[in-house]
């Protein structure tokens, strides 16, 4: 069950305590993302990865345990789509709302 | 100062009545922000738009005001992030961030 | 339609260029809420407030429009629940909870 | 470094699929919650929790796990609040707020 690859995850994480230029971390998070084995998305407002509950998880924790080495306060906003049986939604979704209007959209 | 589009927003709203399918619902939000004037991109998890606060939150509400139409009880998930004198931040975030890690990501 | 309190909406609104600590921002918001005529409620993670969709935007508009007189940077988490004909909800939620369960819980 | 509850967790968890009426499912996890060891306030939006990152991970997972039994869609909404060497945060946010409007505020 656990293996199943049936929750999408969207997060941002950022530093409070570092000003308003928070690229930097950001930068470091997604170099763990990469690293990791798992399949992902960055859009302008945060980062869409997909796997098992524990997999998705545990790429937050990896990019929080970085973070907090070097910062006292940290925001992380998550979300989460679950859907018994379906995987592959990272591309699956945006396809099926353009073909609902039978046009390309912006990615 | 209204003028300025120093406001991305990364929204998703879906109803809690229809089902476990909710696409064509999103289909409809993803029309009105075409017909609208507002730069944006579709995600898997959400739709990110570019504007001034009035101009974000009225292409919100449009979404809003079909939904209600024919849905019970809907939920929404609004994330904001303002800069001062910053615009052009639906491809310029991206970019900061392969720049410092001296790569393309996945998007 | 517009003058039914349908919808609920939690927020939170943080300034990134002003350190670790930031409650003498968040007590301005809500100093703006104290002073309007919505009804709310505080909690450690955000503020519920209560009213149509005009009514508890506005509300989330003014404090932002405060924080931005000397914050660079500014994000804002708003969730929203909407449901048709179902007021007083800032109470009634929880007590439907505690009424299942049989017994009283923290708040 | 781990059993230090520097973590303020909110979170929301709601099923897709089981029409516009969800408080029998937001019960079972506030069942869960009580069950656990966790600090906790139930608020009308959602619930806050304290404790290390992996205390207040797993309450959600817990949580998750039971919904998934039953539910073919789930969608969860968890918004994290890290500050380094500070704890009973779940009661001192709401206080330190009060004490700079100098009254207290509904909660």
């Amino acid at each position: 069950m656990e293996n199943k690859k049936e929750v999408l995850l969207e997060f941002s994480m950022t530093p409070l305590d570092k000003g308003e230029s928070v690229s930097h971390y950001v930068s470091r998070s997604l170099e763990i993302i990469e690293e990791s084995d798992i399949s992902y998305r960055l859009n302008p407002m945060g980062t869409c990865i997909e796997g098992s509950w524990d997999e998705v998880f545990d790429v937050v924790k990896s990019c929080f345990n970085k973070m907090r080495e070097d910062c006292n306060r940290v925001s992380v906003n998550i979300k989460v789509d679950y859907r018994k049986g379906k995987s592959g939604r990272l591309e699956s979704k945006i396809r099926s709302v353009e073909k609902k209007l039978g046009k390309e959209l912006s990615k």
